[in-house]
Formats: C-alpha cells, sequence, structure tokens
C-alpha cells in the first residue's frame, strides 16, 4: 500500500474551507481517484469563514510557514494571495523543503514563475496551478499535457469574470460603468477595490501564465500591454451592436517569429462566436494549434466550487503521481522571448468622437485620419438635431496602432470635441 | 537519462500517417514535453494514404499482431477499428505482454471497456483513449483527471459531427436529409455507409464511454437508448425556430439514485445556450459537478489533425509515467448500474402531426392527448387553405415518454394522418 499524501492548507477563506471541507468529506473517493488516501494534516489561518467545518483531525499552525517546516507534511497548499511575503516565502519553503507546491495564486506565479518552476524542479517535486487561471476551467491542464502535439499559434481568452459580468450588464440595461461596477460590489461579483479587475492586472497575470504554457516562453508579465473598461461607455456598447459586435476585455498571446505579444484590452468581438457570445461572470479560452484546433473552453471565473475543484485535482494528480515540469516544458528550456509592442500591431479600430454635430467637424476629423494614412471601412452617426453634441463612431481598415493613436491626438488637440476620442480594437475571428 | 519509449503504430491511414509525421517531425519537442525520447519503432499498414511520409527507419510488419509481440516495442497504437478481430486480439495481446496501448477505437472500448481495464490494470499499464471520444476536445483527461473533487451530476454533449453538420445544413438551407446527407457525403462529412453517425450509434459508443468516466460505472454499451436523426424533416427544423429552439442530436447521461440514465436522440434545445449554439461539424460537452460547474467544452469532432494531437498526447502521457486507471477509477470499482429505461423519463415534448386540415382534427388529437393525461403548453399551426395537408406542431408540459408514446399510437391508429407523428424531446438547460 502506498503511503498516504499529508497536506497543510495555508488558508482557511472561501476557498480553503471549501478544500478542507472536501479532503475531509470525500476522502474515499479521493483515495480511489488517487490510487492512496489523502490527509490533511495540518492548517493555518487567520480566520476560519466555514464554521461548521469539523477540523478537529487537523493540527494547527500560527503561521504559514511552519507548515514548510513540519516533516510530517508532503504538499503545501498555498491559498494566501499576494506575489510577495507570506504567500512568497511559504512556497520558497515549501518547494526546498521537497514539498509539492499547489496554489491558486496567479499574481505569484505570473510575477515569480520562472524561478519558483525553477525550484521545483531542482527539488523533484510539483508546483500546480490549475485554479490560478479560470477557476471553472480546467486550462492549465489541457495546455501542459493535451495541446501538446503542435505548437500553439493564437490564444485568447476572457479571464475575468468581473469584467464579462460588468459589461454584460452594461449591455443588458444600458447603464454605465460606474453604476454597474457599483452593482457588482454590492452582489459580492466585484471586490471593494476593483483595480486589479477592471484595470487588467487580473487578466494580465493569468494571461502570462497561458503565454508561458502555450509558447514555452518564461512568464513575463511586464510585457503584457494593458488597458482596463473603465473608458467603456454605454455608446461603445450600443455602436458594437449596430457593428454586428460586442465589447469584450479580452486577453490574448501569439508568438511571431520567436517575438511574444501579449495583450489586453477591450475588443469589438463578433456576435455569434464563442468569446462574443459569453454572459455572466464565465470565463473561456480559446486556443488554436497549426493542424488542430480550435480548443474551446468555457467555464465559471471563480467562486469557492469551481476553485475548490480546481486545487482538489491538482493535489489528487500529485498524489497519484504526476510531478511533471511546471510550465509543461523543463523550466531551464524556457525561453525569454523578445516582446512585440502593441504599438506595432496592424488592425482594423473602433474609434468614436463625442463632437458638436457642427459643419465641418466631420470633415475635420476625416482628413486628419486620412493623413495618417488611415482608412474607414464604415461610420454610424445616429441623428441629432444640429448645434447638439453626437457621437460619431467608425470602424477603421488596418492600420497600424500606432498611426492610429497618433491621429488620435491630433483630432483631440485640434478639433472641438466633447471628451477624449475612444479607441477599441476589432478582434479578428 | 530516462529510456526512450518505444512505439509499436497499427494503422497508417489518416490518423496513423499524421501521427507517424508528428512523432518523428517535432521528436525534440515531444521529447521536452515527456521528458524522454519518443520513438516510432515499428509500424503496420495495409496502405499508407501519406506518400511523403519518409518511414525509412520504422521497422515494418505485414500483421498488426506481432506489434504486440516485440520486445523492442513499449506502446502499442491501435488505429484499426472495429470492436472485433484484429483490434481485439492486438489490444488484448498488448495489454497481456505489458504494453501501454494508446486507441481511438470507440467501438472497441464501448463494447469491451470493462475488460480490457481490468486487463490493463492487472499488468500495470496504460490503455488512453482521447482520440476515441470528441476528438478535438480534451475530454477524456478532463473527466479522468480534471472534474473529480465532487460528483458529477449530469453530462450532456453533441458527440457527432456529422450529424450536427446536417442539422447545420438542414437548418440554413431548408433542405430536407436524404438530400443534405448526400452533400455531406461528397464532402467527405458523411461516411459511404452512414448508419453509424446518423442512426446515433457512434454517439452511444461514445457516451457509454463518458458516463462510465463520469460516474464510476462500467461502459453499458447496451444500456444507451438510441434514436437517429434520420425521421428529422424541414418542418420540424423551421417549427423549432418558432419555439426558439433548435434540433441537436444529444447524448446525455444522468445517474438518478443508483440507476444510469443513457439517452441518444434528437432534442429540442433552447437556442442561445452552449449546445444550440454549436455550428458545423463541431462537438461539445456539458459537465455539470454539484458545486462547480457547468464545465463546457468545444472544438472539431474529429479530422486529422484534432485526432492526431489526442493521439499524440496519450502516448507524451504515458512517456510521462501517466499510468492511472483506465476509466479513472480502478476497473474493479466500476459498478453495473441498473438502467433507467427511457419510458419512464418525465419531461416536455414536441409533438408534430401531418393532418388534413378539416373540422375536428385538431380537436380528435387534442382529445387523445387529453385522455392520456398530457396537456399541451402551447402549439403552432400555420395557415393553409381548409382541406389541404398541414402541420400542426406543439409543446406538451411535462409528461411521461410513455404515456406520449401511446398516445401517438393511438391518434396514429385513429386519427387521419400523412405520416407518423413526430416526437422530439425538449432538452431542459
Amino acid at each position: 500500500v502506498t503511503k498516504p499524501l499529508r497536506i497543510g492548507l495555508a488558508g482557511l477563506g472561501t476557498v480553503g474551507g471549501g478544500v478542507a471541507r472536501v479532503l475531509i468529506s470525500r476522502a474515499d473517493a479521493l483515495a480511489m481517484r488517487a490510487g492512496r488516501r489523502i490527509v490533511l494534516t495540518a492548517a493555518s489561518a487567520n480566520v476560519v469563514r466555514d464554521k461548521d467545518l469539523d477540523l478537529s483531525s487537523v493540527s494547527r499552525e500560527d503561521s504559514p510557514l511552519a507548515l514548510a517546516a513540519r516533516d510530517d507534511i508532503d504538499l503545501v497548499v498555498e491559498l494566501l494571495g499576494g506575489h510577495e511575503g507570506a504567500a512568497l516565502e511559504l512556497v520558497e519553503d515549501a518547494l526546498s523543503a521537497k514539498k509539492h507546491v499547489v496554489t491558486a495564486n496567479k499574481a505569484l506565479l505570473a510575477h515569480h514563475g520562472g524561478s519558483l518552476a525553477a525550484l521545483a524542479e531542482e527539488n523533484g517535486v510539483a508546483l500546480s496551478f490549475e485554479a490560478a487561471v479560470g477557476g471553472g476551467i480546467p486550462i492549465v491542464k489541457a495546455m501542459r499535457e493535451s495541446l501538446i502535439a503542435f505548437d500553439v499559434t493564437e490564444l485568447k481568452g476572457i479571464l475575468n469574470g468581473t469584467c464579462n459580468f460588468i459589461l454584460t450588464q452594461m449591455e443588458s440595461t444600458g447603464r454605465a460603468f460606474p453604476d454597474v461596477l457599483a452593482e457588482a460590489q454590492e452582489l459580492g461579483y466585484a471586490e471593494a477595490d476593483p483595480t486589479l479587475d477592471v484595470g487588467g492586472a487580473d487578466t494580465a497575470h493569468k494571461l502570462a501564465l497561458l503565454a508561458s504554457l502555450a509558447f514555452g516562453t518564461a512568464p513575463d508579465l511586464a510585457a503584457v500591454s494593458v488597458t482596463g473598461i473603465e473608458h467603456i461607455k454605454p455608446a461603445d456598447i450600443a455602436f458594437a451592436r449596430e457593428f454586428g459586435c460586442r465589447i469584450k476585455l479580452l486577453g490574448a498571446a501569439r508568438l511571431n517569429d520567436g517575438a511574444l505579444e501579449q495583450r489586453v484590452h477591450p475588443a469589438m468581438v463578433k456576435a455569434g462566436t464563442p468569446l462574443a457570445d459569453l454572459e455572466g461572470s464565465f470565463n473561456a479560452v480559446v486556443a488554436d494549434l497549426g493542424e488542430a484546433g480550435p480548443y474551446i473552453f468555457e467555464g465559471r471565473g471563480a467562486g469557492r466550487g469551481p476553485t475548490t475543484s480546481a486545487v482538489v485535482a491538482d493535489i489528487v494528480n500529485i498524489a497519484r503521481g504526476a510531478i511533471g515540469p511546471v510550465f509543461g516544458r523543463p523550466a531551464s528550456s524556457l525561453v525569454r522571448a523578445n516582446p512585440t509592442p502593441l504599438e506595432a500591431r496592424q488592425g482594423r479600430y473602433y474609434l468614436r468622437f463625442q463632437v458638436l454635430d457642427a459643419p465641418g467637424v466631420m470633415a475635420s476629423i476625416s482628413r486628419r485620419l486620412a493623413d495618417a494614412g488611415i482608412s474607414i471601412d464604415s461610420m454610424h452617426q445616429p441623428n441629432r438635431p444640429p448645434g447638439e453634441p453626437v457621437a460619431i463612431a467608425m470602424i477603421t481598415h488596418e492600420a497600424q496602432h500606432v498611426a492610429v493613436r497618433r491621429a488620435l491626438k491630433a483630432i483631440a488637440a485640434s478639433d472641438n470635441l466633447f471628451e477624449e476620442p475612444c479607441m477599441i480594437p476589432m478582434e479578428n475571428t
């Protein structure tokens, strides 16, 4: 009989409580899956959220770091959060002590993934993070172990459920971003400080991890270009529909001749495609692989159930002996690719201008776009009485990102606009 | 350095050729994934489809069975097809000789999965079959290794790309089943003998495997109730739209108090849901897991690229040491569940009658339905001049399958119908 796998759990919040509960109450079912017992040996937590949880069989530590030092623990589950301090120290200590680590901490891995992967592999232990990306989508395992026969050519996803919830709500209610955000906070779909979510950083963390898994590059968070959804107006949502699109916060990555493009921004996505049609707080990932694909995954982005499920699956897989390289290829082989700046990107763009509907305004905007070599594919201008403010929206033909930016600057400086022009890339699908 | 994994490949058709090509041309990339070399040592085939394939480094056998007997082979890839004869013998021989087996053969596993799983586990080797279900969806691995922390409550899928292509084409063109089938055959989307696909048996094979993975039951093909799509008329496709639905061939499984429901049939699926919106020859699977889920997977159903990708991923995972139980739990633990007959199922039903639009016909049909305790939720009857044949479509309230069947029999026997009444279950979503 194989020895049991002994777990030390750092953090007993929403997810940690869920993990503890499953490890204890479903021990027999998990043993059948794993081929050995999995025992929750010790836990550390400031607060235990789930008051009904019976932890009488579990040894308690005041400090999470004590878990990494115990001889009777084989695997540490890190659910502290944060990319520095206790979380980083715990993971480093645990790996150095030849203990496996399972974590849901996307920020930690996006910042330190390369070095932590090397540390895990040096010590012959696993570092698994299914719960860090798309809690309800087993995408880390899929990228690591399933989509491997061909090179990934492109990867796109909706990786933040809060943003997708807000954008979906703005669409269905016509309300403005601040209103919908406030509602999302009340409903618990958005944090008290929503910056990480709506500013795009959370998506960037996840994208950096997926790009590493997809392309064999070291996670490179600093090279992700990030734009959030705070500037999206109800007018943009409405125009998107006119143009047959929906606005989604995308994370997308592609390797072009050794240069890595990683971008997070709101995009106009053609309605009727899986990413455009994703509703509410769900996440989705689309991966293309040369001769195979597209592979499409959808599921809940977060929450106790899906995240618990992802953490427990990692534990069971490690119990069974799945101790492959952290990012699917040996850490020593991970390349640091040159980043492709977003500015170099060729594409079509949605532009919106808030102008006074007076003779000559449209002519001036058009001329400045033409001067920058940018031509217009289609335009939409709702009727307004002359002399009133009006929104003009257009889709450009293919143009370089930097050229569009420059033209918008010129227009904003010279023409009579009521607010900053809005620019949203059209996504090719 | 770990020893290379030596492969014997039985079958060099479309998929076998793709596998051989990837194993040879991407050997370095695969070695990085697997942590060891993977070598295509020997192959057997009547026909080599891919004439550009350089097999000079590969030893050739006339009989596939010889692969199982060779001392210099660690893993046999079975791509012969068929659930008896050479394929069965090869897999049995290989497992008995302690060689791993990778197969794309859904029929073989649906018929003999329980005993082959036991044989593999006795011999301490892997039997992997990612390519057997949803070629372009890594669903076998997901069910086996990712969706395991909670019990699967329900599983539904569109598992046959040919049927989904035909139904999608019938919808977009308004043409009849035989026409669209003939076109699909010309395009290579349907086999010369399409019975396995359009009759539902192929979906049943895949469903039996997914149900086993989901519920810990032994694959039980005989207990799947199967209805194909041959009887679907353009009128049904059109009415589906009127009722806000699309018709899809579903495979669905559920475990109710230890009784296993496995059903394959065309279903009315609410538009705007992932299964309803799936276009063309794609496959999709939706799995629900108590507190987690839904987990949604979409991808190509078949074809050289996706199937090659699935076979190669299985090989790489075995090379890395993934030798878990075949259906995710020890073969000895697989339960033989009592089947739930479809007849016992409660649900709403779409019914269509081709009648002469004469006074009294509708009254008679309604009365017979009422006599059987079946009430009507909504009805649709396009205008026709009196005295001409007309189609009447309706959706019932909840009723038992067997009661609806019995009422239709009575109506068909007594009323003046132009063809057999059509009955399609409404799918709860």
